[in-house]
């Protein structure tokens, strides 16, 4: 087990606000069980419930609690060892030992927690939940609750859930602090790939060696590595191709360090010593947007607006470039930038890469007021809410050539009083570009999280040479 | 997605033989899904079920199959890529083109598969299904068979499960090959640690060096790895100690290579340049028990056999160091051994590091005739029936000295007539010993399989002379 807690005054303090907001009922938080690879014993490495490890703090497998804000009761359930599994496990600090690090007194063995659910239940005590995203945890909030399994998500508290995310979304100074050491790692690892890799590598050869150095500091992945030479794959993970002279290499990872918080970081470089003309015009139009968006960041700012900046710079390179034409705003405000640049512009992140993605993207991301777009390329954009301090996200402007969607729009002739298909067309097989820093706001302004990992075309060219 | 595969022809003959050995009914395997990590969308790497990788080959998330014994007839079940999700994931094959790679020409959309089972069921033809281990396919059983989610696994077809385990314990040809080839990358891994561990280091950053050479070979672990300075610990995968002078590292570490198939080695080395005199002379009665047991490795025996004398000679070593006397083999009778060597000697290997375990350990490593010992240290023997060509096993004696362990058989002076308790005290700290290697039971007798990979006491120390 990983012992790596914070003050537990902090962990008090959290669950105190919790249920002031919430204001009533029994609020149930899981933790997750071990995930089975190819049998039941055989597992992948144990990720505890980001919602858990903020409210206790504790990263082993089998842990419930209940905070019962009616009678100001904390209870963490969970089984002891035994004997036997000393053998196998060796000897492991009791439940209770657990618990009083996080601030919890009261413990229970785990079966207990059904009782204590069932009990509130009958005493018309409200029980809030959280959505499952875990199918073990969707049968037992099934069978605690006693509702199907197809209603289990749908009865996750709309209370609870807001909650939770008004106190996750403003990292506090020690969640700062983890967030710059996690990026920090995040920054080793491009800088490596950068050093690394060489025309005639496989894509694989350099992704282990850069999940070696998440790994080597005591952490992991914070999300599978995109690593290809098919960068216009927004989520490509298959690392089966030969890096050759000519390609750029993109390269999406990040690590999650021992304490589970996240980094999210993306370049682009070529796979030889230099990027071509072609490529490094490409490449300084996403710096461009890049560095564009994120002098805008900044408390009160809506990220929707953030996104629209950065797609009319994008579009503005792009004329540059002869691929578009027109005002590129108005080209914006018709959506003839989601032909490249088919995702947003960034997301919220901390314990989870998308942070707190399983409570809902329309209540992380936006407002009641505030809805989703439903249109191609909007409806990606995890995140547009006005900026508070204390957020954390991910800015990651790029410009991807998809030959099937291109394809379509030029049959349709989508769009073509600002796209000049001939030019795009050139393009085609150009594939993909991606360049992302992560940003905590400020009372001010915003501030670039983790150490230095270049960005600047030349800045990797240079370092190319070496490689 | 992973594109290896075997001949198509491999496929189609072993599905063949699977449904004569059934016999009737409809067949229903299951792949596996996408297993979430800390929400929906952010995954473990995928791990396609290994029954469903047997007979159908194709590694992707989100297929099942049916074999209709009664009508001769297959069907593929799994969904084509949306435009959408080219954008996310390019563009991939049809299920029909994956399918008629493994000698498939039918295929149907995933939902359909609940239909074909309910026509199954109503018109009486037995559905044969496999205990699941996931809980998303423990749902699905559960909703297409309407039958209770607890019930799920008791529903398992006892036929289905004889007559996959009879056809996957006996590897083919083309698996040996895959087999030498996942231990031969399990022993790279475990030089590579012996030449690069140095006093001062974490056990993790050992441990991800180690990892990255999976990585590395287009593949992954196998299982998590164990690496640790506490060895009497047996699934100790804790590695946040610091090497120290002294120590001995233990680490049982193999790859799962490109085609799923894993290796599974252990050794053990001092953290400095030298064992210590006790830690050699210890080394060195594991190593003769290694020796003996393997030597005995032929058709015919049984792996029960193989355990009792490989006891008898951890036995007969720790007489000579004093620990134990009287005679050895009355010793194992009593069950002496158990103090020191709580666990079994070795199980079968395959796609799964504990080939099959999912089906049962009953039915894998023991037969309807020869059934599982309930005595401590027997209960963890995972194999014990007769040994056939084609079996691929490991061989693991080890010896762990378990301070809570010795404190109860101390105070219970059980078997007092045949343990020196006075000197196994001095020996409560020694931490644990373990060797291990893989081999294949041929006609004759056996093979070690991968390269080789050193294991005399002289060859680490010679080894960790320049480390």
């Amino acid at each position: 087990m990983n012992n790596h807690l914070f003050d537990k005054e902090i962990y008090i303090s959290r669950r105190k606000r919790l249920a002031e907001n919430v204001g009533g009922g029994l609020i149930v938080l899981l933790g997750n069980e071990d995930s089975p690879m190819n049998y039941a014993d055989n597992c992948f490495p144990f990720r505890q419930n980001s919602t858990f490890l903020y409210y206790f703090g504790l990263d082993v497998p089998m842990l419930a609690a209940i905070i019962d804000v009616d009678n100001s009761n904390e209870i963490i359930f969970g089984n002891d060892v035994s004997m036997d599994d000393i053998i196998w496990t060796g000897p492991l600090p009791s439940i209770a030992a657990l618990a009083a690090n996080v601030g919890v007194t009261a413990t229970q063995p785990y079966h207990k927690i059904e009782a204590a659910v069932q009990t509130a239940k009958s005493k018309q005590q409200p029980v809030h939940i959280l959505p499952p995203y875990r199918a073990e945890n969707k049968i037992k909030l099934s069978q605690w609750l006693d509702i199907s399994l197809n209603d289990v998500s749908q009865s996750a508290s709309l209370k609870l859930i807001k909650a939770v995310i008004a106190q996750r979304e403003c990292k506090e100074a020690c969640e700062v602090e983890q967030l710059n050491n996690a990026v920090s790692i995040s920054a080793d690892m491009h800088l490596a790939a950068m050093q690394l890799a060489k025309p005639g590598m496989m894509e694989y050869e350099v992704a282990a060696k850069v999940e070696a150095i998440a790994l080597a500091n005591n952490g992991r992945l914070s999300y599978p590595i995109i690593l290809t030479v098919n960068g216009q794959t927004l989520h490509n993970h298959y690392h089966g191709n030969k890096l050759k002279e000519g390609d750029m290499v993109l390269m999406d990872a990040g690590a999650e360090n021992a304490m589970h918080y996240a980094g999210d970081l993306t370049r682009t470089f070529p796979a030889g010593k230099t990027f071509s003309t072609r490529q490094k015009e490409m490449y300084n139009v996403v710096l461009a947007s890049l560095n564009h968006a994120t002098q805008l960041l900044k408390p009160g700012i809506e990220f929707r607006e953030i996104h629209r900046q950065a797609s009319i710079k994008l579009l503005e390179g792009l004329k540059q470039l002869g691929l578009v034409k027109g005002n590129a705003e108005e080209a914006v405000h018709a959506g003839v930038h989601t032909l490249f640049f088919q995702c947003g512009v960034g997301h919220a992140m901390g314990l989870d890469v998308h942070d707190m993605e399983d409570l809902g993207e329309q209540y992380v991301g936006y407002t009641d007021a505030l809805k989703k777009s439903r249109e191609f390329g909007w409806k990606s954009l995890r995140l547009a809410k006005q900026l508070k301090p204390g957020f954390v996200l991910t800015v990651e402007p790029g410009l991807y050539f998809i030959p099937e969607l291109i394809d379509r729009w030029k049959a349709e002739n989508k769009l073509n009083d600002f796209i000049n298909y001939d030019v795009v067309e050139q393009y085609r097989n150009f594939t993909g570009i991606r360049i992302e820093d992560n940003y905590l706001i400020t009372d001010e302004g915003s501030q670039k999280l983790g150490k230095h990992l270049i960005k600047e075309a030349d800045e990797i060219e240079a370092i190319r040479q070496n490689a």
